[in-house]
């Protein structure tokens, strides 16, 4: 572990199809008043609305709705809820919900009770957090983002036609999140199978990374391995509760610092994913499968022993009488054969980007790499390979 | 995950060479008074006591000192610190040493002000820690037992002649833990085998048991991947930098609870090895090595299946040509070959046990299991086989 690092998580996290349990117990830590955000009417037609509010008003909550978070939260409704905050002396955010509706709830913590203009100190300019914050907790509903146990919050300002994400301190992580793979059965299966690739890709931005030895690199080989078998279990039967359980703890270890600790780290596949979406409307997880193929297709040589290594021990390979590009080239291979299976599209076409498009994405795509600083030119050759 | 679970692990991790940095400003967040607990004269030898000593004074601390604490913490030290803590109104425990001296830091930590006898209410009835306590710090000098981020307190009573050990709240763990590999490197060779093979133990218990498919098997498998590569490479080079680092956050992860989410967990060879322990003076992770082998070769029929896992994910052995019972006696004489590579001893006799004593042992072990709960008879038959 070449690099020094810091770890500090105090989500709390309950799991499990009894994870509900515990929120009322957890709820008298906190005060009277609780804004309870959530998105569409998922929630009410799985019977998850009612469940929550019943226990809120049976632990004696006055409750403060924030209603329709949109899968790209706006920066509008963060104010809308920050001001339904201070209004009400709001004590606690309970979200409930997908990564889109946690995100929403960290930022209206934040901003709530932020004297200057929140998104340009907090999304702009990345200031620290000294206002007083309101305790975030959530139920989630949806995998993929990790963000019931991290700091993260993507917001988008319409306004401004800006998408930002940014990373909390700890005070802003969710107190506690309730995790029950049952309510995640109902998600629609392009949404399941597009956030299964949202926390592949996680691990591997985290992955693609140095050539120390380092134990985290094992760590989200175990983590891959989970994955790849639950994935398939779960398009086999959507209902699979082991599957469905893995796949959601491995969406919070994915992204809840422990699988990056110690590595440089890549993140570029989401760089670019980022600018496709801000082009077409394209799942997060869909435009993750269509970029990252073409993109370590290309980048495979300036990290080869890595890259031989995830032919090997994440796909299972005999790499013993292959050579380094042969090799490499065959995980490559395996990963685009899973997203296949995965039912994932995997040409830019498919979900509506236009060759016009593509020196725009190309032009604007935040510049980083994990074996291989990257440049504009470097990034268009990659977007026409899988256009 | 077939078991529901809670997570919660507030420690906070500094790792690295330059992790001491952050001790000052750590401080900070704590009392003027600090009772600085630690072994015998390893970390003045190494120069770590001066350090600490010169932080704690440029940051205007108070310094009360326990000095010596012993391998198996004894409960007289825990009242000595206890007094010191309540006559010098500490208000952080510094421990400095190995997880012994961070074991007897928490135990310190309950006691203080605990209004009645202390051992009979936490280590005999585990009652719930209700009078305040006094954080809890850490240095880590010698790695193994994952004190450092849990909450772990084992207690050696020695007028009773009782070894107690039980697990406090979240609120006991250390508040933050200072981990520097380099301060490992002076720890005997015979102990830092002994630490990895407690490290592997605390896996494997925690490994075996259960029949669903679990995230946290596959994690287990990823740290014991990294775990044998880097103690072989510490075998070579005990100042190999990357295999000491690999080896202290393999040990963290071991027992951070992370590693047993979901599992119903064995830890019948650690209950064995307490009472061998109690009757000869053998290091702990000898005892486990000992232990291990014959109670694998016992027990693997009941969970055949993931012994044959054992021998193909995590030593690479290929099975498809094997029998069960090849495969899986397969995985267990690697581990065996792993033990002697490390060193260890792998009988009885040579840790001191008379045959006079395998009845005692077997008798007094308290029984459990993973795949099979064991008796007396079984246990007297899985000491002579290693007698």
């Amino acid at each position: 572990m070449k690099f020094d690092f810091m770890y500090y998580n105090p989500t709390k996290i309950y799991f499990g199809r009894n994870a509900m349990d515990n929120l009322a117990e957890e709820l008298s830590g906190y005060g009277d008043t609780v804004l309870l955000a959530y998105g569409k009417s998922a929630i009410k037609r799985i019977g998850l609305y009612d469940k929550v509010v019943d226990i809120l008003k049976a632990c004696g909550k006055t409750i403060v709705e924030l209603e329709g978070i949109k899968p790209n939260p706006s920066y509008a409704q963060v104010m809308e809820g920050a001001r339904l905050v201070r209004e009400n002396h709001v004590q606690l955010i309970l979200a409930v919900g997908g990564g889109s509706v946690v995100d929403c709830a960290k930022a209206i913590s934040v901003a709530a009770y932020c004297e200057e203009e929140p998104w340009e100190k907090y999304w702009i300019r990345e200031e620290a957090v000294e206002n007083p914050i309101v305790p975030v907790a959530s139920i989630l509903t949806m995998t993929g983002t990790g963000s019931e146990m991290n700091g993260g919050s993507v917001i988008t300002n319409e306004e401004q036609m800006l998408k930002m994400g940014r990373v909390f301190p700890a005070e802003v992580y969710p107190r506690f999140s309730i995790l029950n793979p049952e309510y995640t059965y109902s998600v629609p299966k392009y949404q399941m199978v597009s956030g299964i690739y949202d926390i592949f890709q996680h691990l591997l931005e985290q992955y693609f990374s140095g050539d120390d030895d380092n134990t985290t690199d094992y760590l989200i080989e175990g983590v891959l391995a989970s994955l790849i078998g639950s994935a398939r279990a779960a398009l086999r039967d959507p209902e699979d509760y082991e599957a469905r359980s893995n796949i959601m703890w491995c969406a919070t270890l994915g992204l809840n610092t422990i699988t990056g600790l110690s590595k440089a780290q890549d993140w570029e596949v989401h760089m670019i994913e980022h600018q496709i979406g801000a082009y077409t409307d394209c799942a997060h997880g869909a435009g993750l499968a269509i970029t990252a193929i073409p993109y370590y297709k290309y980048i495979w040589p300036f990290g080869a022993e890595k890259f031989v290594r995830f032919a090997k021990n994440v796909w299972g390979i005999d790499v013993s009488s292959l050579t380094q590009e042969e090799a490499a080239l065959a995980g490559i291979e395996k990963l685009s054969d899973f997203i296949k299976e995965l039912g994932l599209p995997t040409t830019l076409r498919e979900v509506g980007t236009t060759e016009e498009m593509l020196p725009l994405i190309a032009e604007s795509t935040v510049l980083g790499g994990g074996y291989k600083q990257m440049t504009p030119p470097e990034i268009l050759e990659i977007l026409k390979a899988c256009y």
